[in-house]
């Protein structure tokens, strides 16, 4: 049976090691079915080895230069690239999803990665600065000092339950982890453990590949149990995390407890606003179809998945609010990513709605629609529906909308439908909107997130825990650097891109201005 | 008497404001005389108002201009540089620093201001991104992206006992957040009650001149509860803290308290550990001396005071030993900060060298030197020592410094005297040295933080709250920025600095490109 070829360990420091007695198996939400290969479930002593060799890779020398660095991430990529069918069967069977959307996210997997290799030649994300010495300065003469960011430490990345392979094992946290120079431990999601393992390969073979030091990656199987003996292990100086609200704010508790404190981002995912003017609901063609698509996309389990349409009154209204309602309702249902999820979203979406999925671990597209009074008077209304559901508040004129506006917690994103001949009356609310958001889309919808060096990800609270780090794009390699500064210090003991002459080689800013 | 004509009263959004009961007065800890202004605690419905001022100041439009906060800088510099003979006589007597030191800590106020100011024609901060549509793109068209970094919102100072001035109520905190657009409330230092109604009442003119909403700047008098306050207000989205590890760690445990979390950067300071070799011992002249003057450097009472000194064992051990010691123990008591930090230094140097201060509130320097062993054998000696002491440890080999160097917390520096001949062996220690620190100097002591560019002020743990942040030179506004990408967004919603044709005005990676 499927997964019956795999080892069903932790990889840790390079060994697969099945230490734990406890075990789990993974199953397809799709249809129910358990597979029978057992995966061993981590042990405080693995994760302790996994560490401490984290620590050792931490301290060698191929993870401090560049090109090396390029070369392992570039390794990794093609490891994973050569994957087969064993690794689509096996997301397939673990998500129930597609097999279209597995492989589209493979392929994304991989440009992530190789972005981040190619991010190693630039150097931009170094943020080299050069301040001239200036030995005549009076009353004090001025040092040379030079500043280059460095790798945090080790970072402890927890994937995603949503993405399994663009935000998993090898996803845009271990990346940028590694990218940033940061040995990573991975704490594999526990509904995905053939394909974690799958992944997880790859990458120790384009670690042993490479000559790397064996605690540069390490992964261990478990719940949360592990993973918070993860999060408050002193060697571990960073954690990347994509999930739940509930599941980060655990992880930023157990980080709390900590003696020493550490860097936490997680991405919690949001409702994702869409303000729809009422121009555009008679401009449109087809709008209600556009957001409908985008609310069921992925069986509405992305963190970027609209879940609040704020809705002008107009003579276009009740035509838009039915055409949604009736391309949700109309969706063949497809398979929801686990039980677990499942059933959260059954519940929540039969007390919005009062109907529920008809098939088990299936879920067609659900609707409400409420005045504006009822959404302010309800904090159910603003609590994310993990899963296929769109809420249209309908305001009726500007007071209302930046009412709604400003009861809104942060978001990763927010949208805007609007016409030109409405954006002058519409400028101070799109100003207050952006307030709330990291990312603001105008005519578009907010899934389909682009893996670009302007992209954000990550907004202001409760959608991640820091507004000021994204999780996607180049600039999420920033998370995990930290400038250190050196004052006079003669080429010896300087990092090779900050000694005479190499500063050159890299974007920089001499004596404050910024050299491309 | 000192201060008779001051208000004595709160700066809460454009008016002074006494309305609380409670009083405090400040005194010269240089000889013990009380000022007999007596200035009015801020009652939390003051705190609630200046919150609340901020809030509708981050609406205004002339935070989110470039030129206009440029402005605002400039006019607060010139306020402070017109302060006369009034200022200084009052921080003289409130921190017992001599005329010279305050003169000298005004002109870097100043210039850190107008360096600030600076920037914002620069625009570099910005951290502008614009990745072009690719409409042809396949399988999806590629949207336009563009990213620019804006304020976080109101921000809480809380100002330094050792910086009247360049920490203070107009300080590089305060400076980094308002050339962020971020409106700032300071919780005023304690013992600074008349310097910081002064440079308050010169940063409210500069806010009245350039016609600013008076919420942009307030200032608060008061103990902890207030600050308390100040940070679990939920319109406050950052703080600064310059001062003690308990304080920060106070700050940074009321922040865990909310239910939305906020960057909270704490300057704590540290040890800052100097590493000698046995050659520089014979080589350097009046090494012990250049030593001893920074450890007493402001009576000891800086954040890069060095209170460490790793020295190897050689000849000149005994020779540079006794030179630290006598040149230290000859130092001309001078004054202490305030009564508590001098109570804290006396108590912490009695128990480490049998030996106190014998004049009250004043200090002459104090040394102890100690084995390796015993420097690892008990967790005292690696202590911050808040005053003129430094503490030498002679390590007999290089794996003695090697347990030395991991038995280190994080520092804000670390500094290496080395000779040329020594640095092929020293190099692996000097890199795990490194990892401790935020700065490494060679050949020099760490006193004196140079406000530029490449500065970087905040090293590991315990020395700040995040490694990844400074609080001196231009960086230290990303402490209160955030990014916000605005996808395939007509001019109308964009930020001035985005629109069409404004965005080669500002260095920017165009399609992941830098150009400057």
């Amino acid at each position: 049976m499927i997964g019956d070829n795999l080892k069903g360990k932790n990889l840790i420091a390079g060994q697969w090691s099945g230490a734990g007695t406890e075990v789990f198996t993974s199953s397809n939400p799709a249809n129910g079915q358990k597979a029978t290969k057992q995966f061993s479930a981590g042990t405080s002593q693995e994760l302790l080895l996994a560490c401490k060799s984290a620590q050792e890779a931490f301290h060698s020398n191929d993870l401090r230069d560049l090109l090396r660095r390029s070369e392992l991430l570039e390794a990794i990529a093609s490891e994973i690239e050569s994957l087969g069918g064993e690794l689509i069967e096996a997301a397939c069977f673990e998500t129930g999803l597609p097999e279209a959307r597995i492989l589209g996210e493979k392929g994304r997997t991989i440009f992530q990665i190789r972005e981040f290799a190619r991010l190693m030649k630039s150097g931009d994300f170094l943020g080299v600065n050069f301040d001239q010495a200036m030995p005549e300065r009076s009353p004090i003469p001025k040092p040379e000092i030079k500043k280059i960011n460095v790798a945090l430490g080790p970072i402890a990345v927890f994937s995603a339950s949503n993405f399994p392979l663009a935000f998993s094992t090898a996803g845009g946290d271990t990346a940028s982890a590694l990218a940033a120079g940061c040995p990573v431990v991975v704490k594999g999601h526990e509904n995905h453990l053939m394909t974690n393992e799958i992944v997880g390969s790859a990458i120790s073979r384009a670690i042993e590949k490479t000559g790397f030091h064996n605690g540069t990656f390490s992964f261990i199987n478990g719940e949360y149990s592990i993973g918070k003996e993860l999060v408050m292990n002193p060697i571990i100086k960073g954690v990347a995390f994509t999930g739940s609200f509930n599941g980060g704010n655990a992880l930023m508790g157990y980080a709390a407890q900590r003696s020493e404190p550490i860097p936490v981002f997680c991405e919690m995912g949001s409702i994702n606003p869409i303000i729809i003017s009422k121009g555009t609901q008679n401009e449109v063609k087809d709008l209600a179809n556009t957001i409908a698509d985008s609310v069921f996309l992925g069986t509405g389990q992305f963190c970027t998945n609209p879940g609040l349409l704020l809705v002008e009154k107009g003579e276009g209204l009740s035509h838009f609010l039915e055409g949604v309602e009736s391309s949700l309702s109309s969706k063949r249902a497809t398979p929801m990513l686990s039980e677990k999820i499942f059933d959260g979203f059954s519940k929540q979406v039969s007390e919005l709605t009062g109907k529920e999925p008809e098939t088990k671990n299936h879920s067609s597209g659900f609707f409400k629609a409420i005045s504006t009074e009822e959404f302010l008077g309800n904090q159910i209304y603003s609590e994310e529906v993990f899963g296929p559901f769109t809420l249209a508040v309908v305001y009726e004129n500007h007071n209302e909308l930046g009412d709604l506006i400003r009861s809104l917690k942060g978001q990763l994103t927010g949208s805007l439908f609007i016409q030109e001949d409405e954006f002058d009356q519409y400028r101070p609310l799109v100003r207050l909107f952006s307030e709330k958001v990291g990312r603001l889309i105008f005519s578009g919808v907010p899934t389909g997130v682009e893996v670009c060096p302007s992209m954000q990800h990550g907004g202001p609270w409760p959608s991640s825990s820091d507004s000021r780090f994204t999780s996607v794009g180049f600039d999420a390699i920033q998370r995990f650097l930290r400038p250190l500064a050196f004052q006079n210090m003669p080429d010896a003991f300087l990092p090779s891109e900050l000694q005479s002459g190499a500063i050159n080689n890299y974007p920089h800013r001499l004596d404050g201005k910024l050299i491309s």
